[in-house]
């Protein structure tokens, strides 16, 4: 770029002539966005800016959106070779390698672009620089291509929007020099982390660190280096594996805070899962350290060593120690080759003896917050890098059978069926409106079988599991006594009879209004709306819960928040406004406290 | 029983006490049904008397019905211990051995009997005497007892009324001395036909004769046998196996009625489906030739050799190749040991070079009728032993496959999934309700599956089948297009895609009108009421339609009708007024040619 960077003063303090140019190109051949966007000056922040633009074009209707997308230039296509691309458009292919393509590869790109075109009615598009500022590789970018060419137009059309919006914050932060090296410095260690794999895993180029392998142990020797470096006092590992940094405070309170999350995976999972929660934290007291600020508190920082039960069936085991839930009788669980828990943790050095010890005593702190990457679409469609979680849902689970009666599908009219499948079919849509009709309650039927089902036989057998959450567990318990009365009545009323199975129920996790509100005014404070949203999945905090106060912060989710899944992602401008996040709830602790 | 036996015209003429006492006993402690029904005097049959009785039980409502079911005794219960059953319960135990139990078989029932009460607040109840007058086995018992107490209460609350129906009809049996010896000999030849299985099968007394086995070939020479015995004048085996019999008629006519059934079996399958349609008109051909009487046209019985496709790919093989649709690349079809449909014909004896041979002139016969086990509850239900087929139905048939998106059970909101099984659900409830809506066609979704399924996952993948029918063409393809227009309408609502393969359609075989009508005077003239119906199955009528105006006879099958089953089962009474009818089609088609 050849103009000097911009501040947001100076963007808040021209005239609108003034001010369009300076966001000029910002969307493809679609200044009307930044035009719209620039009449809700001042904006306190970058972040700010960025939403109002993602509201103008949210908020423009469908066909000014598909004339959005319609105005960016094939991926590496013609309008490349012809030169009729803005600025920004050419210099990012360049970055990926896209000019450098084989004959082959080039022509693998047009037909991809031929065949996206014909199927969704605008080109393909893509943000090509990563978090770090670096380009996708070209092999990620083909992958993504041709997975991207498998969704629904409804839900491709929104992900074009959203890398429309992401290309936009790329240039925004080149055109305002924006800072987001604790961002950055997050994606780094992260990088550096995600090396290490379980075997099997590692070589296919996949992420799998489960409890106590050699990855695992390298995990939690490179997390203690971190914490070392950014600047804590005291790093030690414990018993059960958790890495645990302390950064003293001044000693004018008694309590410290306790923040972290969990450093395993699942098989094949992605790098920001957990990992997220410990990082974050970190790159706050980097910052202290480096500017030589204590608070009045301390801050533990606690990379939990498992929380997601995959080498193990115990899960939350990390977290589980500090609230005295390690079950001793886990010891003698074995893994798929036969080593028992007891033996891995001998062989990694872990003092057995001492995991009773790690129980925490609630008067030591004043709570625990933990921030962990969505893991769902919501802040990806809201255009929101952050989220307020207001509880981790309550749960339970049943697996089930349907019986009623095979019969010839040729014979047997309808009103004389018995039909088992069918009586399944009703209740899926059952729990799925019940569901949907608390508005935050989930409902999922993932286990759906017809044992030896035949083309030509009515089903006499059906097999499926149910998975109920909902933010309280009231609300759980009343949407599962819903469905639980409409199996029975739809059993009735076709003469099916069933059984059910409860295979685990677990509490929700309210978030302390205290802590949330901590929370809350960090969001606000970056200029951005408070999305108020319960957590789905289980996190450390719901069992940190037992112990003490706790709220959790979301951070947005690309690839429309898909997780568990080598896809998994965010960006360094996200990560940067969680620390920054992160570093408000600390200082205005820290005013309170004064 | 020491009364003399009774004439359905004593019983019209009697005064309504004399008549009462006539049939006192019939129903256990419950003469009110008895004496409503003889209010409809005079009965044109026993057969009429026999339905009327059961109307009677079916209009006295759910409380009368509760009651008659409860004025039975348990089974070898107290009751017979304390001699307070009534006559005719006391003598049918004992034809079972129920009498003659272990002490750890009496305690079984009485366990049995207990679980049952408990269940279904009325004894079980179980007509003891099979088709020959018989009685049951005693491990039979125990089977359908056992089986019986897994019912639904509604279902089994009916299968009781059928089976005090069915006592109610032995006992007539014995009071009017009437003879079902026709019946009885249909009986006898498919018990006799029964005892050939293939290896495998044989062993484990289940019924399987699949295409030119020794099981199969020896049914044939058997088949063969009966039609010479029964009168036919010439009889032979053709090149594919089926056995043919033709009983010479007075040569007034030069065409031939064509009638017949199928010979192979299912495996596991019953002894009924097909053979009956065999035997009813051959103990026609019996009546006939010891009656020395001739009908003026030749009568053809064709022992169909293939219907099922259980071997091979190929279905109707038999009845195939009268119609020229004996495809030759059949031949090089294997089974599932790798032998050749060819080589097994070869081994059999079979001139496959005669093949084309079979194709039949239609103007060499008037036309066709089958007859042939229901295979359905629709007559069971009703009371009726014989139905009329409008229709053998069209049908189609699809594998299908939806596609979401898989994800997170616990984060992804109800409003942002694309649950490709919540999209199947969506299907098979309209899929149910279209059907319905025709009150005739039947739609089924037999396969069922979420590959891989997870309790706690989103289902992105779910396989489905489709299995649609109707009695026409046109009506089937209405439905048909409904469907696939509602696959579209959910995939699209839902954000999901989707494959469909079409593996089967065939075509509507409706009955032609002058044979339906022959086989509605048939079933008139036994007194029995009109039930009009199509044919969900398939049926060697199906092929012969291509051909000759046909036009299908259904007998009730007991136990709901159950079918390509051990428990597929009918009874001498019914398969006697099969004959009588069939006796009736051929009397009235000789008068309607003189």
């Amino acid at each position: 770029m050849a103009t000097p960077p911009l501040t947001l003063d100076q963007l808040n303090a021209a005239s609108l002539d003034d001010a369009r140019a300076m966001v000029a190109g910002l969307y493809e051949h679609s200044p009307w966005i930044a035009r719209a966007a620039l009449q809700q000056r001042p904006f306190r922040s970058l972040a700010q800016f960025k939403y109002a633009l993602c509201q103008v074009a949210t908020n423009a209707g469908k066909d000014a959106q598909l004339a959005l997308l319609r105005a960016h230039p094939e991926l590496a296509g013609r309008a490349l070779a012809d030169k009729s691309l803005t600025v920004e458009s050419t210099h990012e292919p360049n970055k990926a390698g896209l000019t450098h393509c084989t004959p082959a590869e080039f022509e693998k790109i047009q037909q991809l672009n031929s065949d996206y075109n014909a199927r969704f009615g605008f080109p393909f598009i893509l943000a090509l620089r990563g978090p770090r500022g670096l380009g996708l590789q070209k092999a990620e970018i083909m992958a993504t291509f041709e997975r991207r060419l498998q969704s629904h137009p409804d839900h491709e059309f929104q992900e074009g929007l959203r890398n429309v919006h992401r290309m936009a914050e790329i240039r925004l932060n080149d055109r305002f020099g924006r800072s987001i090296e604790r961002g950055n410095l997050v994606w780094d260690w992260q990088e550096a982390l995600a090396q290490y794999s379980d075997p099997g895993y590692a070589e296919l180029g996949q992420l799998t660190v489960t409890y106590l392998t050699d990855a695992h142990r390298a995990c939690a020797q490179r997390i203690s280096n971190n914490m070392r470096e950014a600047g804590c006092d005291k790093v030690h590992i414990d018993a059960v594996g958790n890495v645990v940094g302390r950064y003293k405070g001044t000693g004018a309170s008694p309590k410290a805070l306790m923040t972290g999350s969990h450093y395993d995976t699942v098989r094949n999972g992605g790098k920001y899962d957990g990992r997220l929660g410990i990082f974050v934290p970190l790159a706050c007291v980097q910052g202290l350290k480096r500017a030589n600020k204590r608070l009045p508190f301390d801050l533990e920082i606690i990379a939990f060593a498992e929380e997601e039960g995959q080498r193990y069936k115990a899960t939350f085991l990390g977290s589980g120690a500090l609230t005295g839930d390690f079950k001793p009788d886990w010891l003698d669980q074995v893994d798929a080759d036969g080593i028992s828990m007891r033996q891995a943790m001998k062989q990694a050095g872990l003092c057995i003896d001492d995991i009773p010890k790690l129980k925490r005593i609630a008067s030591d702190y004043m709570g625990f917050v933990e921030v962990h990457i969505e893991q769902g679409p919501v802040l990806s469609e809201l255009n929101l890098p952050l989220g307020i979680v207001t509880s981790i849902n309550a749960s339970v689970r049943h697996t089930g059978e349907m019986l009623g009666m095979t019969s010839h599908a040729g014979t047997t009219p309808m009103d004389r069926r018995r039909d088992a499948a069918a009586g399944v079919a009703e209740l899926m849509l059952y729990v799925e409106s019940r569901a949907a009709a608390d508005s935050d309650s989930v409902g999922t039927v993932g286990i759906l079988n017809v044992p030896g089902g035949s083309i030509n036989v009515v089903p006499g057998r059906c097999q499926f599991s149910l998975d109920l959450r909902a933010p309280t567990d009231a609300q759980r318990d009343a949407m599962a006594s819903d469905v639980l009365a409409r199996i029975e009545q739809i059993a009735k009323a076709r003469g099916l009879h069933y059984h059910l199975t409860e295979t685990l129920r677990a509490s929700a996790a309210p978030s302390a209004p205290a802590w949330q509100q901590r929370w809350e005014a960090a969001v606000a404070a970056l200029g951005l709306p408070l999305h108020r949203m319960p957590s789905g999945a289980g996190h450390d905090a719901m069992k940190l819960h037992d112990l003490l106060p706790q709220a959790m912060l979301f951070v947005r989710g690309e690839n429309a928040g898909i997780s568990h899944n080598p896809l998994e992602s965010t960006s360094s401008d996200d990560m940067q406004l969680a620390v920054q996040a992160f570093e408000h709830l600390l200082n205005s602790l820290a005013q309170e406290l004064s």
